[in-house]
């Protein structure tokens, strides 16, 4: 006897997404959601020089982010013709590529976390948002270079060069401000202050995350969580900066349950296709 | 007997300013601007690839901007020492550098001219708009090579290679939206529309540029200008865009008097300057 297990529209049953798509595609989203916030300093940085800067950082981001969309689209589009996609929330969109997963998935599909859709802030939010994230980026593509799946590796390859001098221009700069005046000490509090409790979600393990790992093309969590630790105390102590202790740590953008924040960077980013769906220029 | 001019605040005569200086911060104006202006499209562009070509011209242009005003600033700081700067707007700012000359002169004190400071629109426009611009700047540097002052010769011999791919990538998009669906047609018919009224200022030598050409460190805009309408014409015509005759000409920007819209990317650009002015990071 077949049993047909009905899922109710309510249920709090994760979406059935294949997990490697999913693993992909929280990549993705982590470039270029941070790739859009960074995008907003576009010719208002402090000075012209960290204007290009930033402005660079931006780019590269947006360069990882369509390495992974890419990847992600190619994949869902095989298993969607074999027919074993299960990527429900994308079937409305038929063949897939890049840009209709930048611009046209829906908030609850967006899977970054929550640490790159927070604001801006000032510049010391900012750079310190880089630093975290840098970090991390730079731990956790070293680990997915030695991924099983060779694409994924590559992507990381590349984008390690990228990483290796965004966290060098972060770091640089948290010292800076850290070890600058008061002023700039103090604004670096408030953006240890802000952005502190959204630090946690980066090493907590989301489904696809687990499974990606157990299938040896994903990342262990708990492998790099120490050494961003001894790299942010490192920094922090050059710059004269508290280390904070465990807290309570925001999380669930890796689930798709975001901050009220996302929904207005999607409104702004894909405000574009959705005006014109499909347009041929 | 020594007689003394005395000229009346009201006076229509131009503000006394080094020839030199004054052409060299209209360059640095212009390509400033139209990176303020291309980078609203930053995260905002029609697909992820342009979005990010857009962004790369926006760095090209602030990097050319950075070269005009630091040697500018150099030229302008040498002046006053030796008391012979006649640069009297810039008299409050002490020695001046890079970001001073960007972020800290007033709407009247900038000499871009009124195409560059027009609304991005939208992509049609955007993209002809710098069509219009780099084939400007294409034959402008190709003479500035030549100049006698070898700093200018030296920037705009690097300029030109950014510029040759700029000019390229808009000629492309100019023939793709213009010989593309009905609706690109006519989005290109209204961006000529709004935009060709403010291509002739582009030719209409300011006094600082008949000065700087006589000096022979200058461009003779009689000459580069039948080449760009040459060039023009040529994509059009590939583009099956009609070529609009002589029309009346907006112009002033040059001089400092400037459409209602430079007034609000200055407020924006120069936010953070003023609001932490001098401020040490």
């Amino acid at each position: 006897m077949e049993i047909n297990f009905q899922i109710a529209e309510s249920s709090k049953v994760p979406p059935k997404e294949g997990f490697r798509e999913a693993f992909i595609l929280h990549l993705a989203d982590n470039t270029l959601i941070l790739s859009q916030r960074n995008s907003e300093w576009c010719g208002h940085g402090p000075v012209l020089e960290q204007d290009i800067a930033i402005t660079n950082i931006s780019l590269d981001l947006i360069g990882q982010a369509r390495n992974f969309y890419q990847y992600a689209a190619q994949l869902i589009n095989t298993n969607r013709l074999s027919g074993s996609s299960k990527l429900s929330p994308l079937e409305g969109l038929g063949e897939v590529d890049e840009d209709k997963l930048a611009y046209l998935r829906n908030e609850r599909e967006f899977k970054n976390c929550l640490l790159v859709e927070l604001p801006i802030g000032d510049w010391a939010q900012t750079i310190l948002r880089q630093f975290f994230f840098s970090t991390y980026q730079f731990y956790f593509y070293t680990e997915l270079k030695k991924s099983k799946d060779t694409q994924l590796a590559a992507i990381a390859e590349k984008s390690l060069k990228e990483v290796t001098y965004h966290l060098r221009w972060s770091s640089e700069w948290v010292i800076r401000l850290g070890d600058g005046t008061d002023e700039s000490h103090q604004r670096m509090l408030n953006a240890i202050n802000v952005l502190w409790p959204y630090t946690g979600e980066l090493f907590q393990p989301a489904l696809y995350e687990a499974t990606a790992l157990n299938n040896s093309i994903g990342v262990d969590l708990n492998l790099i969580n120490p050494k961003w630790e001894e790299k942010v105390k490192e920094i922090f102590t050059e710059a004269t900066l508290p280390l904070p202790g465990k807290t309570f740590y925001q999380a669930g953008g890796k689930e798709g349950k975001h901050t009220e924040h996302l929904g207005y960077i999607l409104a702004e980013m894909q405000y574009m296709q959705r005006a014109y769906p499909n347009s041929e220029w």
